[in-house]
């Protein structure tokens, strides 16, 4: 065991639009992060082109190559998303349809977290258990408990540059972190 | 009943590159059309950006609105996809993403069918239940039966321009346009 | 079209307890419904054995036929269910996998509502979207909209012989129950 | 590590007639686990009542409580299981919502593997993905890789007593269980 080894988990956040709710999560975790932990944002998935085969065949794009680097290195992937149509966002599926083209594949093996907020009741449940579903084929470790899903966003949310006040969910998503953090010292053995 | 009105269907292909097995199945199709159907093509989800609400708020992208006015004329949608990571390739959920958010929302209430092929066994199958569970979401009328999943495509689809020369495959297809047809005319009422 | 049709629907109860919230929102139907349109019990499906195709070479048992029956005379399903482990309740999946070998299957072609209550916030959704999987398969016509989801359920449902009280439930229960008619006539051409 | 450790799985299975393709797979398997590593058979779900939580205010059934300690008492379970309509057989997940309310509840923290047969070509991968989102609330670790999927079961499982004999499949499957041996050591630290 090596639980005082310092960990680092970076962010991946799959709205791209300023006041989103998932980008002030994203942005309020290394503040909840437990000791020893520290977390950094990930690229933008809006950097990526459409993944098409003709265009991996003249070379993976740079920001494609720049993330999957940054995860490889990371100890455990955070992803932060919204919900559309019942599903993943389109922009944040494409990066994952890219990165998981790259030897070494960058998701392999890695401790893997997923949070959501939604204006709904349900918080994105129905994207998280999509984006689980492809995590089983590139072979993430996908955290089970605590599931974070921040139904009623609007009401938790708020402020000029969106910001988590919540503190119910502040302390829910702390929880989480240190499970993803005892999963990923997990996984390093 | 209007049986013997004419019905027309676009096709909404879920990939971009040049070779595509299943591009090649979208060209197939206006040929295995029933008498009475005619099928044609929309554009590419690739000339989609990605969904981005502040990109919105100055208003949908000329292709989206092309696209979603040629839904709203037709009768019913053929969506042919690869499967991606387990699920829906990122560039034609993106596309979902956007026309999602045009009122009339094109797909509500619409007759549609899904088809998918693969290299390997499966032939796109679990793409297919993930789009389903948007097209709930976007109030479709998604045919139930046959489904058609192209498994080991490359033993089916080949030449320099890739063509679907699968006899058995093209009299699956032939017969899911027809039962889209009758869901078609039985939706017109 | 035969609006003024009277049409009857039957209920498929997922819940085998007593005070079970599902069992409280199924007993309130047949007073939601909206003219022309009765609703009754289906059995309970804790009186079929486990599906064995062994026992089923010796015939389908009795409580099978007769659900199977009364589902073909009807106009349309209301299956009101828990979740169960992120899913459908095994006694409601093993109904519907006797139901489903019987010839002529009586799901097929079906106007089918899903409704589903769970003490916590979710009110049932995962266990919804598997339940439409399977009715794939069973070929029925599923409605989309409006899905009832009943989170918090101790909340809106209470009393000796439980009860579903919440006003705001009801009159979205009753929106669902009018669209599965319009739906059912729509079928029925 | 504790590689050196003799392993203990026990096999839950989801089908219950006497000629069942899933009951020769599970049959197999001890005979192609790694060095190291016994596999024996967990008694029939077909032993527990239909789920109710009446019932279980009487006390949990016997066969459910004997079920839960031997799985307790095991370093995996290998979930060896036909699909039925698109999903997990009513029997099985009747057993699971059983051994789900038991405290300590027997899957929690428990290396996991699916294997599944069927008839056609999917080999029962709708039933996969429907069982991995339950053991997700199970908090079961599932592993991601080699996915065990026998499709045409009928062409590599025959003999009076059905017997697996293709070799392709049991190569395949004796790398699963060398993987689950692997995933049991790992959590067990």
């Amino acid at each position: 065991m090596t639980a005082s080894r310092p960990l680092h988990f970076v962010t991946l956040l799959g709205s791209l639009r300023q006041g989103s709710f998932n980008a002030a999560i994203a942005r309020a975790l290394p503040a909840l992060a437990p000791a020893g932990v520290s977390i950094s944002a990930l690229g933008s998935v809006g950097e990526f082109p459409h993944y098409d085969a003709d265009l991996q065949a003249d070379g993976f794009p740079a920001p494609v190559q720049a993330m999957a680097e940054r995860i490889r290195a990371a100890d455990g992937v955070i992803i932060v998303t919204p919900e559309y149509n019942y599903s993943v966002p389109g922009a944040l599926k494409n990066a994952i349809d890219w990165l998981s083209r790259l030897t070494p594949q960058p998701f392999a093996g890695k401790a893997v977290a997923i949070q959501s907020a939604s204006p709904g009741l349900l918080g994105g449940a129905r994207a998280q258990y999509h984006l689980r579903q492809s995590l089983v084929f590139l072979d993430a470790h996908v955290l089970n408990k605590p599931e974070v899903m921040v139904g009623q966003a609007a009401a938790k949310i708020g402020g000029d540059t969106p910001e988590l006040s919540d503190a119910t969910t502040r302390g829910f998503i702390a929880t989480q972190l240190e499970a993803l953090a005892a999963l990923a010292r997990k996984l390093a053995g």
